[in-house]
């Protein structure tokens, strides 16, 4: 994942708010859903999801007004660092047709256990899938 | 639409609730988003919902827990009922290849002038589309 | 809680959709939560949350239409029927000040055992709390 | 506002997801709804809020799982940066009676004009309570 995965997410109408724009709020929400789509939960690297992670930091700057339309917009991830128990993406909401970018930033994610309730190295199976 | 629409929708991984269950508020923004995508906003009928529609009353009986997915569900609507300014969608939330049935019921919509602030008749064109 | 329980909840800016109103999707937020802080969850009774209820149906009727506001609402509800796993909770959405509704409705919930997976008997000190 | 404001904002049983915490993207909501209670739409300065007011840029940083409970949460604010048209507002959410911070960060908002589609200048009565 050092290269840019794109996952089609659909807004939902009630994603807007009293301005009838995609709230800002929600951008965080399409962004999980991005993740919750593309994190493997199978296979060699799929105990990233599975034995829990959880989302230390977060940004985004907006850079242009988004309204609802049934086609989904698109969510571009890019692991950009690997730390010891942790790994950050760098996010983009963005249109891949017209090129429009609405907004773009950055999660950092931690490796977490949640049965010793504490950050936890990652192995090398899953250090090898953000690398890929 | 006297014979049921299928949409298919998104779930989001964070429509789920502390159970890890779709939260039961969710369902009917799942209704919501299926009527979004379906109720015309082109072509004769379209004022249905550009001139504004309101939901008058709602209703949905839980009939199975639903869980987290990347493929979307289905939501089916059929108008069961037409009066001179609503008109009522029968309504349930599917998996069209296993049968599972998770929730159905009703929404009752008013075709609405916000300029007015009342309800207003609905056209020929409307109650066509309705009837169709 | 035979007698009407009022509960204060407040409202969220973010509450509001794209026509400035809030949505009628968080109506049935607005009633969870009003569930949730009025349930026991100590004492005698207690069980009947901790040890798992589900929803098993609702409806609501909206009667006007409610604005955003710093000012809580009121959710009111009622026991108005008691199964033998299961009760029905009679339930407004108000201003306790002006006396308007913005809606009503009910709420039927299932006591139910999450280890077993199926519904279970309400206990008589879980019928006490429920006719008090 | 250069001193840090505090506002009581309520949590929802709903905003808590599978894990049984406060959802991540809900802080963001939190921070919204604290705005939404302090940011004047009366007297001086009022115009900041009803004339338009958008997110430009946001970030948290996660320091503690938050869990849902009936007492309020509170939400520090305070303006640590003004510019032209836009200003800062550093921001934690935290526990007033424990001193335990479950997120801080800052959120840039503009002042915009939704008329002409563009920022524009902040008057001075603005500046005088974003600086009081």
């Amino acid at each position: 994942m050092a290269k840019e995965r794109v996952v089609d997410v659909d807004l939902r109408w009630g994603d807007s708010d009293a301005f009838a724009h995609v709230n800002n709020v929600v951008f965080f929400r399409l962004l999980e859903e991005a993740r919750a789509r593309v994190i493997p939960t199978e296979g060699p690297g799929s105990t990233i999801l599975s034995a829990g992670l959880v989302v230390a930091e977060q940004q985004l700057k907006y850079t242009a007004p988004l309204h609802y339309r049934p086609e989904p917009i698109q969510v571009g991830m890019r692991v950009d660092h690997i730390g010891g128990s942790s790994f950050r993406l760098a996010c983009r909401v963005f249109d891949s047709t017209s090129g429009d970018v609405f907004a773009e930033g950055f999660v950092s994610l931690v490796a977490y256990d949640f049965g010793l309730g504490s950050p936890r190295k990652l192995s090398d199976d899953e250090r090898s899938w953000l690398t890929a």
